[in-house]
């Protein structure tokens, strides 16, 4: 099985793509630029979605749903958000078909049945909500008003890649509406924490918190905060937005409250969003060229369990003794699985739970049952241990926490090294050629630059680090003066 | 507060309104036939999502994401469901906008991204899905297949009411593929009867289960089951439907597997869904003239707590208190809001629980204090009772099975106080007239018959109940000859 995976020094992208596909996360759909979301992916993003839930609901979040469509008026009102959206979006005009005269068998669009109003497919739903928010919000007492949504959304894209840029994907988004400045900017890094929060503990991916530029800036934001990631063929990928929308929406859509001062005032506004491109970033931060490697603590399985046997006898005894472990795992909360289907030989088992990216892998045989041991391979190291029954559950508790601390750990170590930082333009072409990956160097802090770089090379400035110290030094492309280096990158 | 709602004996549809949008459950949003599912109404839906979605797992189903859009060519395929479908769907025809020449600030549809064929946004998923579950399906080793989506649909309608009727809707979807007709027919009834677990166990609401008449089956299914409530107006909802497809779509779609025996045949197949319709018969089938009154197991707040207090000496003393009970509860998995809000009064609170149908509250003051006691109000009956601190969240926790169980009851013998037969054609105008509720009649089993009864009543035919006994007798409106009678109603 793991022979048909191309390998990442061969074609990192084939390789990308033979991950999700063949370890059943997603497949490509008849619907142009949408995919379909297989039941081990999904539940792979089930217990991403349900653990930032958590994290939501934890900082006092609640979930609401808006509707799917957003007139096209509304989308016209903030004129950054506009353009921004304009040119990518899937537009219903019309909401009947009838049966065409001229084709027996087949359908057609209802010319009658034209909307006076066109609606947009939501590429992000700003718009629709802070139309609903100036009937929710009168006064200072309404606020702040704390609301996520977990939605699908359509950006017609021309170029996608399964997870990573797909037409229609699944996201939160959350929106949130303050009385003042300084409580929605609080808002805006309180999101960003919790995203990192997210990819460092749960997806074992570090990343770097900053700012965009205002080139990267989501079309209506005052300011966008990220977080980036690093991948392994030395790409980054961002992971994760929350956005500053300054009062920008609230002018827009006309939201005013009472202040406890007795004034009228526009609401303050954040966003901010991950998206199922996140199951993109783990499959590339993790996977190697036998398959997926998932962190235990977001993996569908945690642990799969294969019988090795010859005839019913010996299958019997191995029943009974994963009975028992079973029944300890699951009441300790490990999602285990016991894999012992007739159809297919243990071989063929182990290859398919590699390629699945299965953390801990257990296989017990007649020779076990007798020696009361059992064989555990772990899937990130590979690494085989022959073990004792006893404290069994225990220990693959204590397993699963060193994998996940582990995998972090590695992933950390590629990004560190990957941080290079360029004085001079050569360094700076030089270390994209050569190395890939982060590029720590001054830039003069205008549009024109950054643009000329990215034709240049291809890089974008991924952010402005938030924990990057002052440092006076001289632009790489204009050497004009800069206070600050600022963090280059070729991305996804 | 409660003034300001509707009677039901006044106007019970306006009375339905005024409960879904003072409850804060709903609200109508700016894009025709859509609504917005508020904070409260959506931790509500969460409740009911997640346990069904349980259940479903429970019962070896997995969840999977199939895209938005739904090719119209795909839609052609089973003619049946395109004729169902086609008159009611949002077309998607381009993917672009740009600035219009003509109107500064605004934005038109390009003309340049007119799409070649035109998306449907999905009414409802068989035609894509089938298409996938060709490349998903090779030979018996494939089935069953037992895959579910929750998701959003959309269905034009003209006329729409708040959750029970809206052109955007959320739902869950199951789509099953089986190697037998057997086989595929016990899957339709087992999710009929998880169905009608959940409406009875978790929403109190009792159901009848049946089978749909021709006229009124799902669009491409070979049988419709359902589950038919009884709403406080004599109307009945349709709450659930389980479709038996026989091999409908996998003959649309050319699904064949190699079944044990080596021959190639066609898959066969079942759709299942529940929606957020469901909210709507929950408000209908409990409330009162004061507001909601949800059952415990599905309440977002089950128990809420108001402090009774002049100055902070007296609400510290109180704080201590209902900080230990707090903990109590919610060690023991009870949802308790502590609601000690300064700018509202106790009555208003009051008010505003009984207006969102919390199931209990809890008032306490500092005569409280002294006393060891606390008071409870049940909601369901309004019935007050000073009790002892002593044991209280053990008390707590059966009063919440009590009322769940009480509501059950009193629904239930509504709903058969209200299952009245029908032997005659007077005798089934009268009781339509007088009393509402289900009829039990014979009918001769015509679609012909059963328009007209429509026609001239306004009632349809909900089921043909799976319990109902042989019974020879004459149809009411055609004298012709019946085996079985069958459950009329007028119905949302």
């Amino acid at each position: 099985m793991s022979k048909e995976i191309t390998a990442r020094s061969q074609d990192y992208s084939q390789w990308y793509n033979d991950l999700v596909i063949k370890g059943a996360l997603a497949d490509y759909s008849a619907v142009r630029g949408c995919m379909v979301i297989k039941p081990y992916g999904f539940a792979l993003w089930e217990k991403m979605r349900d653990t930032i839930d958590k994290m939501f609901k934890d900082t006092g979040h609640v979930n609401a749903y808006f509707p799917l469509f957003v007139p096209k008026s509304f989308l016209e009102k903030e004129e950054g958000h506009a353009e921004g959206f304009a040119k990518e979006c899937a537009v219903v005009t019309h909401y009947r078909l009838k049966a065409d005269p001229d084709k027996k068998g087949t359908l057609m669009v209802d010319p009658d049945s034209k909307l006076e109003e066109e609606l947009i497919v939501r590429p992000t739903s700003e718009a629709i909500i802070w139309h609903t928010y100036k009937s929710w919000i009168q006064s200072y007492r309404d606020l702040p008003l704390l609301v996520n949504q977990w939605a699908n959304v359509v950006r017609w894209e021309m170029r996608t890649r399964l997870f990573l840029r797909t037409s229609e994907f699944l996201w939160q988004e959350g929106h949130t509406a303050h009385a003042t400045a300084d409580e929605a900017l609080e808002e805006t890094l309180r999101m960003l924490d919790v995203y990192a929060d997210f990819a460092e503990n749960w997806m074992a991916l570090p990343v770097i918190k900053g700012v965009k530029s205002a080139n990267e800036r989501f079309a209506g934001a005052v300011d966008t905060y990220c977080i980036e990631a690093l991948m392994q063929d030395g790409k980054a990928l961002q992971a994760g937005t929350s956005h500053f929308l300054g009062q920008n929406f609230a002018r827009a859509f006309d939201v005013q409250f009472l202040s406890k001062e007795n004034k009228q005032e526009y609401v303050w506004a954040t966003s901010w969003g991950v998206s199922t491109r996140l199951v993109g970033a783990l499959v590339m931060a993790h996977g190697d060229d036998d398959g997926l490697i998932l962190p235990p603590r977001i993996a569908p399985v945690q642990v799969v369990i294969v019988p090795i046997y010859k005839g019913s006898d010996q299958k019997l005894l191995i029943d009974g003794k994963v009975g028992e472990l079973l029944k300890q795992l699951r009441s300790s909360g490990v999602a285990v699985k016991y894999d012992d289907n007739d159809n297919n030989r243990p071989g063929w088992k182990f290859a398919e739970y590699e390629m699945k990216g299965v953390p801990l892998r257990i296989a017990i045989g007649a020779r076990d049952i007798e020696n009361n041991t059992v064989e555990i391979a772990r899937r990130d190291t590979k690494e085989k241990t022959t073990v004792s029954m006893d404290g069994l559950s225990e220990r693959i508790a204590r397993l699963l926490e060193e994998i996940q601390q582990s995998m972090y750990n590695k992933a950390k170590a590629y990004r560190d090294e990957h941080i290079t930082p360029a004085d001079d333009w050569d360094e700076f072409v030089n270390i994209l050629n050569e190395k890939g990956g982060f590029i720590l160097a001054h830039w003069d802090g205008t549009v024109e630059t950054e643009q000329k770089i990215k034709e240049l090379t291809k890089a974008t400035i991924r952010c402005i680090p938030l924990d990057g110290e002052k440092e006076a030094g001289k632009c790489i492309l204009t050497g004009k003066p800069s206070s600050q280096r600022v963090l280059f990158a070729q991305a996804y």
